[in-house]
């Protein structure tokens, strides 16, 4: 396996697999990774002839209150665990490479950014959205995978990719849970055993939200109320606990078709998000 | 020469191109093509195996007290120019292949804009950047041709591709003129004969700047009120006229190294810039 830092180099890579006739595809990652990560890189594999898969920690969507000195790095286990599943270049730019002085150029998603995490974090989609804008200059992917469990980040790439037509089939795939329920993440680490245990509220509401649709119930303020309740009642500090329309992610009177709950709360200094599929039986 | 109208058309075709080891050149225009625009296409297409003219008037960059709606469009006439001039494809797509329903991502670069025609056209530069942007992701040219005429545009879009690793070599060409030195613009459509007598006040005034510069004239101010006068005195209305360093168009103290005039005047309803470089002796 390949490692690659700069963008030329990983345009030039790029454009010999493509006038070879190969598909290439990306998995964006900021690295620390885990079980949700590899199969994601698993999948990519599967579809795409050759696999990148990137690896920065983006200061553009850290706000400077969040933790990106602290975020967790592990650059030769991820590129070993990144090998493994497929990967046959891993791309891990420098930060300056990334941002060089005089960087001054933003990619913005407008309507489906305001709420939820946008709200919650003001900065942080255009972070995101500039950083794959990037990272798919550099790799020029025919197809690109995301996990669900960022899911408004994944409604979000779709819809840059269609406005801005960059020619990438965007692949969202299922959370991977650990077998307690917790949505696996690079952030869980700076869970106490007792904060870890508290957290099992999130999943378990989601699930019992699940069931509460599969068995009838069409009212998302009755969905919400009890959901909330359960992550307040484990002592949790709820950021939002919604259910909403699974493509637009805007607001549904009733859940009559696919709908999406999504939920962010904190514990301590910790802040998760999670999120799961309603289908109305 | 091949006319293609769709995003993804467009993309197919350039993908073989590529694949096939060829260089693509783009020419991004709003049609109406003078010998300014044709001096492009055909400087192209010594530069590019194969050379695409994009022809989309963009309301995106227009203000909604702008000419829009008004500008002068010659789509055949367009088409039989640019393949004289050597364009092998014309990128023509329509205003709803752009922007669909729901489009809301837009490119902003940020520093750069402020200023100048940013500060006098607010939504102006997000339109351009955001549109070629698009056009770029449609064409995916090796490299893409641009007038001088539109000094800022010109910068503001070499800063973008630099910040987003768009990998597209920009070539910036000098402005054509009228045999009387006026810019050759497609609103001078718009002009009377008297005030396009009027309107040569803005190029004799660049004109009598670079001489004045290079007879060792250094100060800023005294060119910029010299050129000032001269456009005020023929009765234009002035938006600015700046003396700005060649490359970052920030303001500069004195003419030391290559610098660049720019002018924005208005004579009635329309609306004239024009630039000239400033190299001392």
């Amino acid at each position: 396996m390949q490692v690659i830092e700069r963008t030329a180099d990983m345009q030039s890579w790029s454009e010999s697999q493509r006038q070879a006739g190969l598909t290439v595809g990306c998995v964006p990652t900021m690295g620390f990774l885990h079980e949700g990560h590899l199969s994601l890189v698993e999948e990519c594999a599967r579809r795409a002839d050759k696999t990148v898969m990137t690896l920065f920690v983006n200061p553009a969507q850290f706000s400077p209150d969040e933790d990106f000195e602290d975020y967790p790095r592990d650059f030769q286990g991820d590129c070993d665990k990144a090998e493994e599943r497929g990967a046959e270049v891993v791309f891990a730019p420098s930060v300056s490479e990334m941002y060089p002085e005089n960087f001054q150029t933003y990619v913005n998603v407008e309507t489906i950014t305001r709420d939820l995490e946008g709200a919650h974090r003001p900065t942080h989609f255009r972070g995101v959205t500039t950083v794959v804008s990037k990272l798919f200059n550099a790799v020029r992917p025919h197809l690109a995978v995301f996990g669900e469990k960022d899911y408004q980040q994944l409604k979000v790439i779709e819809q840059m990719v269609k406005d801005l037509n960059m020619g990438v089939d965007i692949v969202g795939l299922p959370t991977v849970r650990e077998k307690d329920g917790i949505a696996m993440s690079s952030r869980n680490v700076y869970l106490s055993s007792s904060e870890r245990e508290q957290a099992l509220a999130i999943s378990r509401a989601l699930f019992d939200a699940e069931s509460r649709v599969k068995n009838g119930e069409q009212d998302p303020a009755v969905i919400v109320k009890n959901a909330a309740d359960k992550i307040s009642d484990a002592g949790l500090a709820i950021d939002y606990v919604v259910v909403r329309d699974a493509e637009t992610l805007e607001e549904v009177p009733s859940i009559s078709r696919p709908a999406r709950m999504l939920i962010a709360a904190r514990i301590g200094k910790v802040r998760l998000i999670d999120n799961t599929g309603l289908s109305p039986a």
